[in-house]
């Protein structure tokens, strides 16, 4: 689908702006040695994160606490063939701090579901790449 | 972000027609032991696989042939707070038989950019999975 030459390799400032146009991203895992996938709503936290939000006992939470994950966003426009996607790999790690979590109900991502038991997960920006299609095709 | 009581559970069929209903996926593989992800376009292929186009010499043809990955796409509403998400999970495989790259040229997935050595990826729909979100929120 892309050859080099054509994309516009985006630098870690502009892909956190665009990471702060979309409400929705996917967190990418691994789940019993498979590789697993989930769309969730998502908040940047300054630029040296991400935050999501999830509840407590959801298989997402087992799986992701203290791995390596990857979570993904983008937007692509069909008639266009123009888009973007940007990509941020780094540790995840469960929220435990009461003060913080207080804070990240206030201020972070939204929750799509009513949620009980909600727990967020931070994503550290560790990596973050991103490429622009400028479309015409 | 979901709860299990509010998400609709969509059966396979409900899957692969929503499949049919976007251009671009995001397939879902392991990369230098690293959780990988990158939007394609695709298209559904009858109903037992999904077929992605790319060049022959990019690190995801040598990523993922052979290798179980998972295919990911989705479309939610910021502002209904609804949407779908499926997941196909399964085997990977390059496309090497001459008269099936034919068929995949002619009826296989869109290029968004020139690609002059390209080559399909096979992944069987070995697991397909979905949800719906009824919004509201």
């Amino acid at each position: 689908m892309l050859q080099d030459g054509d994309i516009h390799v985006l630098g870690r400032q502009a892909c956190l702006r665009l990471l702060g146009e979309v409400p929705v991203g996917r967190v990418v895992y691994t789940r019993q040695a498979l590789p697993a996938v989930l769309p969730v709503s998502f908040r940047l936290d300054g630029d040296a994160s991400v935050v999501l939000g999830t509840s407590a006992g959801s298989d997402l939470v087992r799986a992701v606490d203290g791995a390596v994950v990857a979570f993904e966003a983008d937007e692509f426009d069909a008639v266009t063939h123009s888009g973007w996607s940007v990509v941020v790999t780094g540790r995840a790690t469960v929220v435990t701090d009461p003060a913080e979590h207080e804070r990240l109900s206030r201020c972070g991502p939204d929750s799509w579901m009513p949620v009980h038991d909600r727990v967020f997960v931070r994503i550290a920006a560790e990596l973050v790449t991103g490429r622009r299609l400028p479309g015409g095709g």
